[in-house]
């Protein structure tokens, strides 16, 4: 991961649930073998998939000493901080990894390199911190260059965050790969770039170089495969985190597109780091097919592309409701639906293979 | 300007004309004295309104020298670099300037202040190095918290950059204001926020937090005013910077919106600073009821809001097509339209005026 084969413990405290640890969780899907131990003091003793329902046996400890006998050496921050700075209580367990050597990875928006402390402490023992949320320097600005590619480029979207769009993405590439295809997964968020081992975050981006970085990536994984597989962010309807969307939407040029979607979830949620108050409300997630409409339209503003079909999370539902749920969004839609995690990805490769080959629409 | 009161130099070396030097042009337009002489050795001996038709007798001059003879004590950077980096023969004005102790105002994506070279030298004169495009260090993320406000929140849109949504938004505030409302400006870009004195420029914040900061910005705006009227950017359509209007719309989640375009312009232009190869095409712009359109739906995925006129740029066009344009703008659209340089903005300010106390539409 990022360079070297690691065996990462992870930072998790007081936070280890599907919810809270979305970094974690889907480090502990993909990579689980880069994963030596998660530190949640509060959940000390127990197993990665007791607690969030991947990761297998990987031990939760209570902190990094105990993470170093399982063999850990690197520490990730597999949570978000609340309110965007890096808490006091963090400092102890990322001071120690580096005491210890430990490079550190961190997706936060508030960069571990530039706190003097850990930069200073890290140049002392060797350590690298390593914050995959800095954005490139270069300044480029997107001209829907990433529509010209020979590649069929694929962009997973959504009803909101959180929803399921690395996942999906990352599904659907794996499943194309084992068809046979030559497929390249974007990675656009901490998560996926640790995943992926490269990529970049879109929304730590300065806004007016968000679709011109997105676009280079996709040109760049376009050369020698046959489909990109984007990651999507965000939502368009999602009063925080539209432009982010839509900026990767027209930076991507994306022939077809994804709509992911959790089962059950009627509003956008607000964002854990920055909640705000009771009094505001959030947006109502509109019914799917108006989704659809939506993404269809504001992807032709740039380029033209459609959604071929949809990828619904149904975590926490029983196994019965939860196939009802991917019937009625395929009934509702026309379109193929699955969960990719709980039922696997084929209805999703199936729809995304059928587009390959197709002609392109001419750009307006 | 920017907490003091001016005679600036505007460095606008071999491109001050109306479309190259935009925001030499907008603070001749609206703080013109503040301006001692405009920097071009190719243009030296006229005057800014023989260039750019504004400025009246500002003397353009070849060099800081001359500029100084003529009273100036800042220098503002009044043209964006093309490829984003100072350019070299930038660099000599600018060591000149500070080495009198001027301050410099800059609105480039590069910060001068992170420049070695000439943050030691203005450590030595005293100097400052005012980069106005530097994000605020806070991570604040939108929530509609805008649509609560008292004040009519208006915004400016468009077919495309450079087609006068920071001028029209100015002339409307300027016109509310002479009819006796209480009317704030919110600058968005670098002009605007070197004419208002305040702002944050929109395009240079990380994707994440453009729509948080706009909210922001619009809330402390609308304290003690009846009317707060927001600078637009970018296009929902424009390839590289869609993603900054749409933060921007639901950020400042505005009541009303006016829609601004350049008379005859069919493409959205390449951006000066980063110019795709010629066999990259970019969109068409819509008709404008389409563009209408389109602003609605966005606006409604978080708040909804109405286009209630059309403000038409007819720079270049003989006064006759000027009037014929503006009548078949507001023929096509059944709005009202003006172009509010030209002609004045007196039908923009009454379609606006006309939703003051109207009640806001439900939220979804």
């Amino acid at each position: 991961m990022l360079g070297t084969r690691r065996r990462l413990a992870i930072l998790a405290e007081g936070r280890f649930t599907p919810l809270d640890a979305k970094t974690a969780v889907g480090v502990l899907r993909y990579r689980p073998e880069e994963v030596a131990a998660i530190v949640d003091s509060t959940r000390a003793g127990r197993t990665a998939a007791e607690c969030v329902g991947v990761g297998g046996v990987v031990p939760v400890v209570s902190g990094i000493e105990e993470a170093a006998a399982r063999g850990a050496d690197s520490l990730m921050i597999g949570i978000a901080p609340q309110g965007g700075d890096l808490p006091a209580d963090w400092r102890p367990p990322v001071r120690q990894a580096l005491g210890r050597g430990w490079d550190v990875l961190a997706g936060l928006h508030v960069f571990l390199g530039d706190d003097p402390e850990l930069a200073d402490l890290a140049r002392r023992t060797g350590a690298r911190l390593l914050d995959v949320r800095r954005p490139p320097a270069g300044r480029r600005v997107a001209a829907r260059r990433a529509a010209g590619v020979e590649a069929l480029v694929v962009l997973t979207v959504g009803s909101d965050c959180n929803v399921g769009k690395m996942t999906a993405a990352l599904e659907i590439a794996r499943g194309l790969g084992e068809r046979g295809a030559r497929a390249a997964f974007v990675a656009t968020g901490q998560t996926g770039i640790f995943i992926a081992g490269r990529g970049v975050a879109a929304d730590a981006i300065p806004a007016d170089f968000v679709a011109g970085e997105i676009e280079h990536e996709v040109i760049e994984a376009a050369r020698g495969a046959d489909v990109v597989v984007v990651e999507g962010q965000g939502a368009l309807h999602h009063p925080g985190y539209s432009g982010v969307t839509l900026a990767l939407l027209h930076g991507a040029c994306p022939r077809v597109m994804v709509l992911c979607h959790q089962a059950g979830r009627e509003r956008v949620r607000p964002p854990a780091a920055a909640p705000p108050p009771d009094s505001v409300s959030t947006p109502a997630i509109p019914p799917l097919g108006e989704l659809i409409e939506s993404y269809e339209r504001a992807a032709g503003w740039v380029c033209p592309s459609r959604v071929v079909a949809v990828a619904l999370n149904t975590l926490g539902l029983p196994d019965a409701e939860a196939r009802s749920a991917v019937e009625r969004a395929a009934r509702e839609t026309g379109l193929a639906a699955a969960d990719p995690v709980r039922f696997g990805a084929a209805p999703l490769v199936e729809a995304v293979e059928a587009c390959r080959g197709r002609a392109r629409a001419t750009l307006g």
